[in-house]
């Protein structure tokens, strides 16, 4: 048990540590060399383009202006200073929500914390029954503040018991003001978006298929006889997965044919050369250029070949489609209705963002869906609580007794007394870390398992598979002594009212293992966070061994977005054990509030300089946040009763048998309330902003803008392989010029391109703006394809990158 | 415990009891006088007019027909003969469906009887371990074919185990089976139906007032704003309670002036009188005729205040409405759509039938709702763990030595034998039966104040907490020894693996209890209903005393629907004894086939002679049904295995834990494989039915379908109050006419009325068919209700009192 100076030894420990990441990073961030580690949204939003140059070569990697050192702390403030609705342009509304969960913390704790130390803690002191014995038995400084300190059967725990209906209430009544302000921010900023193929589309899965009609003649047909006035067109989904890794060979060997054109360029008098065999480490030397343009002319026919295949084949379209509408009232309708007599077939849903479709997924038959989901269910629950089997298994083969035993030949090895310490001291250890590291993918590979797919969807699931397991092994785990699956063994026989006093009784007891733990993950991780020493160690490796061209240099930078499937499950365990701690041992609580205040902080800036998001999902995580800390109250106000029915307290216990009720019915009554705003798009918005357009301005070009939007990323991917065959035979140098910077700032490049105009009419689309030539009349699907193909073709370039990178396939 | 004799005799005793009602009924059914008791169906329908009369007065009371008297058991191969069909579109879908659960019970237990009789029991009769045990301490000879037989680790429990695996499957696969029957069944059934306002309409609730507007401006407003192509009228719904009081009132006097105009006739020489205070009991004696006249002159009057408050009083319109529109495909796009940016606001779902609404909820505020929700869950479970308090609390009032302490004058009166034996062996018995009476309109009240808006929905929610009730009273309660409370008790205290092992021990040990239930119950039980003793006296009764006019004949006759808040749980209860049964004690499932068998036949011929439903839900409640089936299922599975683990039997056991899920999974599979099909309307199947429409008949007069289909009562009951008022002034004896009969067959009234055709012009229409006058075109919502109260007094006669029946006020 830790006294209060051990917690302070420990906190002083903490602060300066994080101190040391935060100097650290003040440091590293005003160095021009890590200027892209530190500042890449800005670089993607075109605002930044290279750091400062004034001090020559030396000054382009360190910073050799003194006066910027002394102002190592001003990110803080400059954090700050940006408005929360320039934060929803800026990095949108996810991000902005995101941070509105640490100042929800904040209004939540802070009234908490200073109702709590100034009333709670002056009653847990007057108890007065640990003083009474032995200190050094059972008692810490901490729990003389907590509810253990209370006599049994005291009258004191009516105030205790007030006070957790108070503090119940007010976490409800913030909870209720955060959900309406977070759903009237999601639907004002889907009514300020501008016009995007989402909202009038649906995609529609489990289109039955017909004997000897095509899947697109089905949809066609099904649609425009049941949306007549407002069906528009559809997009078929092909399975290309075989395609696609074709696609992202061809994209390497560019990629190599680039840097060698660089290298050539930089020194003409020598053309690169390598070996033909394998990775080029043997067989004949050749021309590098020569090299991998046969390489792509090969791989180019075989694409084509590939494509031919696809399009022809009518296996190779998946039974699912993107159906676009006339109107966003007609999508929203589409949406939310039941189309078919049998209810698994024509299932429609709103159709992701572009960018945040997962394709692999969209082939998925109903049932298939059905037994995934148990699958992964299943899996998820022996994840939980018996993950530590395997490891115990793996960490028994350090054991190196039975080792020698099975293989006595290896007993000089063994007995090495370095290794034998390594071995048993060190790997155990660091299995468990691996596992650990490695957890969110895990449960991500399982998100994907199960079918979802839109990439904000597989998030979310992935970040509700980590809460469960930080619920039953960070915080039951850390409560009950035993793994979890010892722990899950003795629920199973403890009964109903048992189980909950178990537990309870031991919470006050864990207060100080929590909060050290507030302290090194929280405080610390925090600072650790905004350090980014990973991303800044891989991109400086990156830089030195990897980045061949531009493009890699952008590859290299790219920060990523938020990183959801960890930071909301950690961010709920928080609030977790704030609201379980806040009656028992309220001096937890001043630790959560510096947290929260300090990642606040940390995450703002994060926000604003590096992470650049994936996808926008409009919040669409906010419910799972709600009912995250809903169920945080609901496992308090159980714990709190089993503790107080282990005190005796016979006659306010029951009191609180009323609270989780009430609580549980605030949860339905808010469900109701706010979370078809989440769900479902309400007409009277659909008519309305089917209204204003139609008032601003002509819809002719309702269709250019949603014939290529949700096109399968082969065709992106093909475009760029088409025209690269149709150029390299006059220019081989316009190859760079793939990367897609190089419309908005003309480089050479550029102007070589626009010399080349009159004899290539492949550019003329380049520079002209790609969406106004479309004026195809949808005759058969057969042609939509080919329109399809062409107009892609013709748009090679613009904005090709971006879009691929939210492609996974 | 009871031998193998004792059943035999116990069912000896039960089916000679079967026997004598079905003779009784037999005998019965054929009097003339009980015509009306036996075959109330075919009267409502108009196929059967009045009882035989070959044998003059004598033969209209009692059946002299010798010959008929030896056909006594002819029900049945006639109940047989109506096809499905028939039975459709002669009781209608929720009837036939109902029918089928029997079937669906022969189906699924006819192949397991026979399948356990000939491999379980044999096994069990195998095991031999009670032979062994002394006779009369526990083992009865039910248990020497149970599974109690097996001794304790045998490897014959793999055989258990497997054919539960095979058992469940069967139903499983009978259930899938049965619920796409169903659900095709219905969809066939909504599809042929003709036009009917419900399918043109949706009920939306919780408008929002504006200021300054009315609610009906505010639903045409925001309708035709976003419905704009679809949006076709609407109706208010009127909070009219206290107008539908005094309608009541009105009705009863009307009543009476009928029977004393009826006893005028038959006596013209002696004008009727009574006495004008306080039911007729003192005062003055005056003219009953005119005294009634009066009366009624001064209500009309009332009424009329009381309309025109209604219709100026903005605070009578609540915020509901019925918005109809002027296809299947709008009404179906609005139901299932989201309306507005606040989901409790405009909230829409299908109208129910106009016959199946339930007025008196429309106005309940979606807040209030959910409170109401709440408090009701709270009181059902209050109410079927805790029942027995308040009935032991009055109980114990029979207590007589208590009542003489505390109130000694009466000991005379407590002293005295009988009362003694009467109050202490009869009344504690006599409440419970009266409790349990009473229960099941005790829950209708509790399902009403939930604030459901359907007869169906209502009927469905208190047939859901009856079964909740038998489940834990009957069920549990016979199984395990105590009150339901005290059973609580020990589940909070006992661990999860526990409580289905205590139970399990004891399921074999119940067998004889649940085999004498069904015995008593279900056999004696049914042929007691096709007897409908009750009915027959209360029918007689009424007739006897009551009966003045033709309608009050009717009204006596009334046969009411099938009971579906007391016949589906307790059919639900038999599936689950059965399935409970179907591995530990084989040797039940017998019994449980007869009273399927017996039963089918006895509610086909109620279905087909009797019950008259009063609405159509098309099967809506199959979902619950399929559901609770599969709840069944669960607890059979978990109580085997509760069973089990106390038979020692480890390395089988285990073997079962994947049932549970498997056995969930394919609930969740057909639930959203079926369950929509009863819940929303396929936007394929609305549109298909509009094109047939829009090919076969000009939809010119849909408007005028519409106009009045979904008006509120207050209108209808009006009507006649109008209608009458002008009437009675000419007239008196016209009043009669106000029974629907008298259009369908034409009476003496009617053909009065036809004379009376050039000097009444009210009259013209009752003949014409009512809804072709109506051109209307709605300009605002004012002249709409105008409108519809005037075509409401056109319109006086036609279906009204079949209309009126519906509505629950």
């Amino acid at each position: 048990m830790a006294t209060l100076e051990d917690i302070g030894v420990s906190a002083l420990i903490n602060i300066l540590g994080a101190f040391a990441f935060l100097l650290a990073f003040a440091l590293l961030r005003i160095q021009p060399i890590n200027d892209r580690v530190y500042y890449p949204k800005w670089y993607i939003l075109g605002k930044r383009t290279s750091p400062r140059n004034r001090f020559g070569v030396v000054g382009k990697i360190v910073n050799l202006d003194i006066k910027t050192y002394f102002t190592f702390l001003n990110w803080m403030p400059e954090a700050l200073k940006m408005s929360e609705s320039e934060i929803i342009s800026h990095a949108g509304l996810d991000s902005a929500v995101f941070l509105r969960i640490y100042t929800l913390g904040l209004k939540i704790f802070g009234p908490i914390t200073i109702a709590a130390l100034l009333l709670l803690i002056p009653v847990n002191v007057s108890g007065g029954t640990l003083f009474s014995l032995r200190r050094d038995l059972v008692v810490s400084d901490i729990d003389k503040l907590s509810i253990s300190n209370i006599r049994p059967k005291s009258y004191k725990f009516f105030i205790h018991i007030s006070m957790e209906y108070v503090f119940t209430f007010w976490v409800c009544y913030m909870l209720y003001n955060e959900y309406g302000r977070v759903a009237s921010m999601r639907l004002n900023f889907l009514a300020s978006q501008g016009r995007k193929p989402e909202q009038f589309t649906v995609l529609v899965r489990n289109v039955p298929g017909a004997s000897g009609r095509s899947i697109s003649d089905n949809v066609e047909t099904f649609f425009q006889k049941n949306h007549p006035d407002h069906y528009l067109c559809h997009q078929a989904v092909y399975n290309a997965n075989k395609f696609a890794k074709m696609a992202r060979m061809r994209k390497r060997l560019q990629n190599w044919l680039d840097y060698n054109q660089l290298k050539f360029e930089r020194h003409p008098d020598k053309r690169p050369t390598r070996k033909r065999g394998f990775c080029g480490l043997w067989g004949e030397r050749v021309d590098s250029i020569d090299f991998y343009k046969e390489q792509i002319k090969y791989l180019d026919r075989k694409l084509t070949l590939e494509r031919q295949k696809i399009l022809k084949d009518s296996n190779s379209v998946t039974p699912s489609a993107f159906v676009s509408f006339n109107s966003r009232w007609g999508a929203a309708v589409c949406a939310q209705t039941q189309q078919s007599k049998n209810p698994i077939l024509w299932l429609t849903n709103w159709a992701p963002e572009p960018r945040d479709i997962y394709w692999k997924n969209l082939a998925i038959p109903f049932f298939s869906l059905s037994v995934r989901k148990l699958v992964i269910s299943i899996s998820v629950f022996a994840l939980v609580f018996f993950y530590m089997i395997p490891i115990a298994f793996v960490q028994s083969l350090a054991n190196l007794e039975g080792l020698e035993r099975v293989a006595p030949f290896l007993r000089p090895v063994v007995e090495w007394s370095f290794l034998k310490s390594f071995m048993q001291g060190f790997v155990p250890g660091l299995v468990l870390k691996v596992f650990l590291y490695f957890l969110p993918a895990i449960l991500m590979v399982m998100s994907k398992i199960e079918g979802h797919v839109a990439l904000s969807v597989l998030e979310r699931r992935t970040a509700a598979k980590y809460y469960y397991f930080m619920l039953v092994n960070v915080f039951l785990g850390s409560i009950v002594a035993g793994t979890a699956f010892q722990q899950l063994d003795a629920f199973l026989h403890q009964s109903a009212t048992q189980i909950p006093r178990n537990i309870g009784v031991s919470i006050p007891m864990k207060a100080t293992f929590f909060i050290t733990y507030i302290m090194v993950d929280g405080w610390a991780g925090i600072a650790c966070e905004i350090l980014r020493l990973k991303d800044l160690v891989i991109f400086h490796l990156e830089n030195m061994f990897f980045v061949k061209t531009e493009r890699d240099l952008d590859k290299a930078m790219d920060p990523g977005g938020l990183d959801y499937p960890e930071a909301l499950p950690s961010l709920q365990l928080y609030f977790l054990l704030g609201i379980v701690y806040m009656v028992v041992t309220p001096i937890l609580l001043p630790f959560i509030l510096v947290f929260f205040a300090f990642a606040y902080l940390v995450y703002r800036h994060q926000v604003i300089n590096v992470y650049e998001q994936q996808y926008e999902s409009a919040a669409a995580f906010w419910p799972h946040v709600h009912a995250r800390i809903i169920a945080s109250l609901l496992i308090s106000q159980l714990l709190l009763l089993g503790l107080l029915s282990t005190k005796k307290a016979a006659n306010s216990t029951p009191l609180l048998v009323a609270l989780p009720i009430l609580t549980l019915t605030f949860h339905k009554y808010c469900k109701n309330r706010f979370e078809p705003a989440f769900r479902r798009y309400p007409l009277e918005e659909a008519m309305n902003k089917d209204a204003q357009d139609r008032a601003s301005e002509s819809d002719v070009n309702l269709k250019s803008l949603l014939a290529d939007a949700y096109l399968h990323p082969i065709f992106r991917s093909f475009e760029g392989v088409d025209l690269v065959e149709v150029k390299v035979e006059k220019n081989p140098d316009d190859v760079a010029s793939s990367s897609p910077r190089s419309l908005s700032s003309p480089s050479p490049d550029q102007d070589h391109h626009l010399e080349d105009e009159t004899t290539d009419n492949v550019q003329h689309y380049e520079v002209e703006p790609p969406h106004i030539t479309y004026h195809y009349e949808f005759e058969s699907p057969n042609n939509m394809y080919r329109y399809n193909v062409e107009s892609a073709n013709n748009m090679y370039g613009y904005d090709f990158q971006s879009h691929y990178h939210g492609y996974q396939y």
